[in-house]
């Protein structure tokens, strides 16, 4: 994380913390419930280990995700989204709501 | 523009359409109103021409904005969001929202 103070344009706010072609498919997922590290990569095909990691450990330090270590054998690991995460449902359902207003071939068009 | 097939789930048209550090923010620019290509590029600090080119021509090509030119001297060219591209305004509306609603330093914070 930076310490680059966040802009004070909403949309760029957003951006600042969301940007990048992974940030809005994690939290995608985390929407439907918490995921195991796992979990959230096998739902995401295509995203590095690395990339994940990175973007989670952000999202923990800027409060949209919690990480739970649950003592078992073997150990469990949960990423949850926080109440500031879980606001960003909205966001992502005007994402989707315009997405699929988007006239366009069908993915399984010819 | 890819002759990619957009993908299924509306989440990921959106962010196939507008992903990128720019998009959204040209965007945002145009929901004021129809603006010249200098007009943009004086309220999107740090873009490049090249960049604003590229994705004024793709946001044509998918249909989310119109370029008018006028047969004036000098020559006027005004881009402007269609009605597809208006749709957007919710989709910002909910990003500016939550933008607002995390909690972080102020920018003008000492």
């Amino acid at each position: 994380m930076t310490t680059t103070p966040l802009p004070e344009c909403g949309v760029a706010r957003f951006l600042a913390l969301l940007g990048g072609p992974w940030a809005t498919l994690i939290v995608r997922e985390l929407l439907h419930g918490p995921h195991r590290f796992t979990e959230l990569r096998d739902a995401l095909p295509g995203i590095s280990p690395h990339t994940l990691t990175s973007r989670l450990r952000q999202f923990e330090a800027t409060g949209i995700v919690t990480r739970t270590a649950y003592a078992e054998i073997p150990p469990r690991v949960e990423y949850r989204l926080t109440p500031l995460g879980e606001g960003l449902r909205d966001v992502l359902e005007a994402m989707a709501s315009w997405g699929l207003s988007v006239p366009g071939p069908a993915p399984t068009a010819p």
